[in-house]
């Protein structure tokens, strides 16, 4: 082994990014790593020389148990694109420098596409400048975005949490005597992956969702009060899944067509909310019927006492197979999935170049939207084996047990 | 046994209201019941002679298990208040009629505070007519605020759900190195106790939230902005517990200092959103800090897969007992627990007179409410053990299975 491990979690956090943590430490450690650094708040923390050793942290199997159950990310997070070489040398002197004074051989990143164009950058930079040190991405998002893997750990769980809830909140819209509409806001930018979950509540023991709006396809305000107007007539209680990112026709997000406060953060994204309070507020204006909205928010990426162990197992997948790469001299690539078998599921890592993930953005495809407000079956099949089978939650108290840092 | 049982649950559903139908319906049967019937969409529906017999539904013990795992209420739900005797005579002939009819001896209504006025009424009638039905109540609510009972069947799911998702939400905010702001809105109309829940979430491993608000206490938005500035000072993430029925020194809501859609229920209810966004928007508009605000929503009333053990074993005991009762000839009152031991924690069951629970409303003792904005450790205490163990859902396909009524 030439040198020792880092590794480092940025972008939004999900429910298992920390099992693909355990998956990098625990592979490293069994073959024979010598220290397994963690950078604290990612390459924004490294640049302040902030990182801990993670075998001072990782040193009971419980405790790497617990990691495996803990959301949000364990090392903390940042939002931080690198500059351009060319435009802050710099920035990756001063990065090569701590790396080399941790003499440090393999760099794992786990993140989402931004993420990826760390890696990319800095395996550039390395390349240029001839540094043997190994950079590898792990991949991770709740969005399921990512060009080539079949789909990104971090999705399965929130797509088994928006699935799960969604049985419960037909359930709790049904009991009435009168009808309910409820809008239910999926988080969701410009993919609408973790919105086609809601397809899954649909079972033997569930009357499913009425009408799903993803974001890859132009939302129309008219029609869909026209559709609710009509569902309404059935007499019964209606729910609804809504991207939050969907747009009208003419590329306007629709919750801007509220009021309401924006910002937008590092990447330049829209801070976005609304979507189902817009909707909901309209249903009851035109028609004048009881609607209600229901922001999934922030739970759909943390809550990990619901996750799926598909997911779980596969999140420690790609950590592993990441730091066995780096060790056997891989490096500018990140791991990748790929599903082998659709029935019985089965799914292998593979790696990737790095260039090709980067900064791409993998959308829904048109073909798995359906022309009466649904998804295909296809898109159901697909998503169906990333929400099985469970990882217990270790309850302390009455309350699910987390790793805390300090 | 004299005649048949007929059973209804009213109100808003929690996720354990169906454990008390089958503590209910299991004893009544055991105890040599004939015909159990549930009433569909409560006493509303009865009025239109909407009922089932529940043998034909819940025969195989996977059913009534299923059953206890299934959240919102099964046979539906009403919020329908019976008009007074003397206003309208003929209702109450009808609702009678419609009684012996089906050869109901038993009458039981598992509800809220609102709906124990529906068994006050019912029983007061009979008595008047000298019918020999007994009527009796059952408690549950999400609220915790009916007098009499050491606390509801629902709460101790409820508060548990709060508290584990409020450790996944104080994760989450941890993860950026900025301070973010999050304001989580807790349902509670006038009463405190879902929202001082959320103290439980401090632990080991938990930070715990920063401040809590109930409608107990008048709030105070100057000051509020107050002390979050002087808690950003500390660089750290914040996280704020608020009820969603906070109102100021004048008795106005908080919600209502902002614009929004506004209308009134069936009890005259005002339904209320949007608390801890206005809150949110403030810190960013005064404070210019990064805030968000998060609803539990609807998932408070519903989340079957993360409920109490001792809620749903509670549960299930006031519905047996009520049966037992009714059985031996007691009618207008209503099962309540009592506290027997606080450690280790023991509840029993007792009989109270209806007419001391129905329209009265139980709130926090102020002196359990502390000057800090946070909650007294004594508060905490008598939560704590109806938040402990677990009844693990019944996953079938990787979603909890729930029992359908059709």
């Amino acid at each position: 082994m030439n040198g020792n491990v880092i590794v480092g979690q940025s972008g939004g956090p999900t429910s298992v990014i920390n099992s693909s943590l355990a998956g990098v430490f625990k592979t490293a450690k069994d073959r024979g790593a010598n220290k397994v650094y963690g950078m604290i708040h990612g390459i924004k923390g490294l640049l302040d020389r902030q990182y801990v050793e993670l075998s001072d942290k990782l040193n009971t199997t419980m405790a790497i148990d617990l990691l495996k159950r803990t959301p949000s990310s364990y090392l903390g997070s940042c939002r931080y694109k690198l500059p351009e070489i060319a435009d802050s040398r710099e920035t990756y002197e001063k990065i090569f420098a701590i790396l080399d004074e941790l003499e440090i051989g393999y760099f794992l990143y786990i993140g989402g596409n931004d993420s990826m164009d760390t890696i990319k950058k800095l395996s550039d930079y390395a390349k240029e400048t001839g540094s043997a040190i190994k950079f590898m991405g792990v991949p991770k998002t709740i969005d399921n975005d990512l060009a080539i893997t079949d789909h990104t750990p971090g999705f399965g769980s929130a797509a088994k949490f928006i699935a799960a809830t969604m049985k419960e909140i037909i359930r709790d819209g049904l009991v009435y005597d009168y009808p309910t509409i409820t809008v239910v806001e999926i988080m969701g930018r410009n993919a609408g992956w973790l919105t086609s979950a809601a397809a899954l509540a649909k079972s033997d023991d569930c009357e499913g969702v009425d009408l799903i709006y993803l974001p890859e396809k132009p939302f129309d305000v008219e029609k869909f009060i026209k559709k609710i107007r009509n569902l309404s007539k059935t007499g019964r209680s209606i729910v609804v899944a809504v991207s939050e990112g969907i747009k009208t026709a003419d590329g306007k997000f629709v919750f801007e067509l509220a009021e309401h406060v924006e910002f937008v953060d590092a990447f330049g994204h829209k801070q976005m909310s609304g979507t189902a309070k817009f909707l909901a507020n309209k249903i009851t204006a035109v028609l004048g019927l009881k609607a209600r909205a229901i922001e999934l928010s922030t739970l759909q990426r943390c809550a990990a006492h619901m996750t799926s162990r598909t997911d779980i197992t596969e999140a420690y997948n790609v950590g592993g197979a990441a730091i066995k790469a780096a060790f056997e001299g891989e490096t500018g690539k990140v791991v990748v999935l790929k599903r082998v078998s659709d029935d019985p599921y089965m799914c292998i890592t593979e790696l990737a170049d790095v260039g090709k993930i980067a900064n791409v953005e993998k959308k829904v495809p048109l073909e798995w939207i359906t022309d009466d407000d649904y998804v295909a079956q296809d898109l159901i099949h697909y998503i169906h084996p990333l929400i099985q089978a469970e990882l217990s939650p270790i309850m302390v108290d009455g309350l699910p047990r987390h790793l805390k840092v300090n």
